[in-house]
């Protein structure tokens, strides 16, 4: 049941004023819950117990982090039809794809606790003692990754599971020993409560300190800029828009104590499609990218919101195909009636644009809050003069941009601002006469594909989500997959410290049998 | 022999007005050379000429890069006497340092090249496809480490060799995949244009694309603002003071593409001693530490300049000891007019605050450009109230605070500043009593040290030169160690890409026979 108030940790508060509810974007109307707003008064507890928490939490031993996580994802299965219909409730989006999302969202859970299980991700490096050397004996050195503190997580619109509560960020940050505090997302705050009564439980359950966890909600922006001023905060996570990812960023950059803030922003993510392809498989691939562009109405980070070509008769082809068959697809709803408006207001700023051609945008009625797909065609030149054709449309949206030549879609490729994945069509093996187009496009994105769709972010090991910015404010780390945790560590060393109180990871006897780099051998020996 | 011109790329370039010359401490003289400050024009030529190098330098392979970074350390070697001769008459320091920071710069940049030779580096995971998974096939994706772009370097003052030039930025950068460009520092250009020369020599001698390297002179800060300012440039490494390091950290922030900065700043490095080593090796720590604390007149940035006590006789005996061993010791020349300068303007600013009591100050005359050492000593109280005691004072002085009791001494560890190192000097088992005050210390530093001295940084994997701010910008990483190249490289993924367009570390085969990760194990073999 949801109540309204945030989570103090392990405390149910709502001493603030400012109160506001959700949407119901099926039904067009608010949902019941009152939601109440953390004060600053609360946002100042919040911090100070995570502060306190962390000199605790810090130490809990890897196989205790991993019950808690793995206590998480039970206590967030238990929550059962409860979690499904708010989150539906508050987002117009399926079951299915609230199903859907929450096993994503136990996975994610699952796989940081085994990997804090099994612990050599902490990258334990020792340079033993070498008293002899010369000129000058070497000492005995251990290093391994410490967490940096706690950590605010902003969640996203789209994902009220996977990138929010107990999201990526959120399950990284406490596998890797740091407090969290999440400003809860304005959109999907029942979601958000529920998701946050089973963290609190699961701490509980699991013997957490208080305050490993709390839940702040806000309708606005100015929870989020006290959180992320607050000197005993030191590292953001977010999910979200390019204006407020950067917003967060600047304000983090201007504290006396500048932290790092990982945010995971806009993409257009370009799509070549090669001749032979176009050629090959025309109304296959036009299908396909009907399907991949209106998908989840067109709501994800990885739409392809970009499709690159040299201008031809089958390109034109293409464009007709693929307005076609994104006419044909049912429209759906929404997240929320905002986010509509914003994309009624981004496509039309498109469309207004010089040498825009619409070749297809949805006309009928449509129910409320249902998005109009739409597709567009320019010519390379004008994308190139024009940065207003660059910006994300965030909804069921593609605009094709039809190249003179190999030469100015290259230039095209270099143009674009950083995204989160790029993405070649190519038949045979035509891809090998384009190495400088796929080089240019490397250099924009931080995952390429061939002959794929952009949507769909498996959660892997190998998988990266980010990219230079704006995709991300940082592409030196992704905000998929275990090596994500990198985020919220830093390397620690130890000098000549005595075995018996060195943290178990660097002791001689290698207690927890990870694997350890040792004089620049990977092993588990002891010493 | 200098020129006193600027390496754009291989090209000699003095095309601006302005110019100026280094000073010989010792002789309190200017040296001959004139250096040409780059001008703008000069700027942009060499950033653009890093961009189009990147584009070929970044598929050069490891073993490429290892010839070129064991080439520019035979160049270095080669410069001999010259080399040694023009650092000694820019710094005033002697000879034997010359010689080993010579060494260390050689030992890191063929630690880079073993590295990238060896090719396991790049962190290549592979998770495979599993086309039958359900409910949805998983693809093929692949991830590696591929350089960022052009990075610029700013030296040191006080390592002309190992931290400037061809020092561990640098070497890390190049290594990486990433050309660079450093900001020559104004107090040794003469040394940093001959090791530049090096460079250049063995990027022509290696086939190397012009402009992997360009060399920069500058007196002031304008063209360090401008690098760091331009859209092509895409990470800055620096060592320095933390006021420098904080503009330029500001200046990438306020970027419309903002760029890593990672800055290793000034330090403090705090060490705790203990009662019981107090009352058994006295004179003997305090004699370590006189020497310490004025090794290479006081000029490192992990000095020993606050040490830290409970109130005892023991401890007044040992800030006696410590003033008398200090007054034994042979005053030695700073690296300029201007850091002797600043180090008397801070060490009386530091003797002027309430309550300081100075126990040392050397008062007879000295050559020119010799630092007079000092210590003070103060009470936990006092240091606690005055943000002005925890200032850095650049060379031989360091400050004993006395605490009342072991809550006041956590409570003035909790209190400081980011730190690059911390140390406990602890006999038998007393530091068992001290836990929360080394929890304290281990959350303000990125190394912490049993019974030795900070200064001394062992190049070697398990090192951490870096820390909380303002010890560096960014805890996550750094500045010394092999590990030191993951500023310079972002995680790139693969999906379906064919494999005969893989790079060779993502290939099927194997074909460099380096450690990846294949479905989350770790292995040489092929697929």
């Amino acid at each position: 049941m949801n109540t309204g108030k945030n989570y103090i940790g392990c405390q149910k508060s709502s001493k603030g004023n400012k109160t506001y509810k959700t949407f119901n974007p099926v039904l067009n109307q608010e949902n019941d819950t009152i939601f109440s707003e953390a004060s600053s008064e609360e946002i100042q507890e919040a911090v100070d117990l995570a502060s306190k928490a962390f000199q605790e939490y810090r130490f809990v031993s890897g196989t205790k982090k991993a019950d808690f996580l793995n206590a998480i994802a039970d206590e967030i299965l238990a929550l059962d039809e409860q979690l499904i219909q708010t989150y539906c409730s508050e987002t117009g989006l399926p079951e299915g794809r609230a199903k859907g999302e929450r096993g994503r969202t136990i996975g994610q859970l699952r796989s940081f606790a085994a990997l804090v299980a099994e612990g050599s991700w902490v990258e334990a490096t020792i340079d033993k003692a070498q008293p002899n050397r010369e000129p000058m004996p070497r000492l005995d050195i251990r290093k391994m990754n410490i967490p940096i503190g706690p950590v605010v997580v902003f969640g996203a619109s789209n994902f009220p599971l996977a990138y929010s509560t107990a999201g990526g960020d959120t399950a990284a940050a406490l596998a890797a020993g740091c407090p969290v505090i999440v400003k809860s997302h304005p959109m999907h705050s029942g979601t958000g409560e529920l998701v946050a009564s089973a963290i609190i439980k699961a701490a509980e359950k699991t013997g957490m300190p208080n305050g490993v966890f709390s839940n702040l909600n806000s309708s606005g922006i100015e929870v989020g800029q006290q959180l992320v001023a607050n000197p005993k905060v030191k590292a953001v996570g977010f999910t979200g828009s390019i204006k407020g990812g950067r917003a967060l960023l600047d304000l983090a950059a201007k504290r006396e104590e500048p932290i790092p803030v990982f945010a995971e922003m806009g993409s257009i993510n370009p799509v070549v499609i090669l001749p032979e392809a176009l050629a090959n498989r025309n109304q296959e691939i036009a299908k396909t990218y009907a399907n991949s562009i209106t998908l989840g109405t067109g709501q994800f980070c990885t739409n392809p919101g970009l499709i690159l070509g040299v201008k031809s008769d089958a390109l034109n082809t293409f464009v007709n195909h693929l307005s076609q068959e994104i006419m044909d697809i049912n429209t759906s709803c929404m997240l929320h009636p905002n986010i509509k408006k914003a994309y009624n207001l981004n496509k039309e700023k498109v469309i207004a644009q010089n040498h825009v051609l619409v070749t297809a945008n949805y006309e009928s009625d449509v129910p409320d809050n249902h998005a109009k797909q739409a597709v567009v065609s320019v010519d390379g030149k004008s994308f190139l003069q024009n940065n207003n054709l660059h910006l994300e449309v965030f909804g069921p949206f593609s605009m094709v941009v039809q190249c003179e030549n190999k030469v100015e879609l290259e230039k095209v490729i270099a143009s674009l601002e950083g995204q989160l994945t790029g993405t070649i069509i190519s038949d045979n093996d035509e891809i090998s006469d384009y190495s400088n187009i796929i080089s240019a496009l490397q250099n924009r994105v931080g995952r390429i594909i061939f002959n794929g769709v952009p949507t769909g972010v498996e959660v892997c090991e190998s998988m990266v989500h980010g990219g230079p910015y704006p995709a991300s404010t940082d592409s030196r780390f992704s905000a998929v997959g275990i090596s994500s945790i990198k985020r919220w560590v830093r390397p620690f060393s130890y000098q000549s410290w005595p075995n018996h109180l060195l943290p178990n990871e660097l002791k001689n006897e290698n207690l927890l049998g990870i694997f350890r780099t040792i004089d620049g051998s990977r092993t588990k020996d002891k010493i």
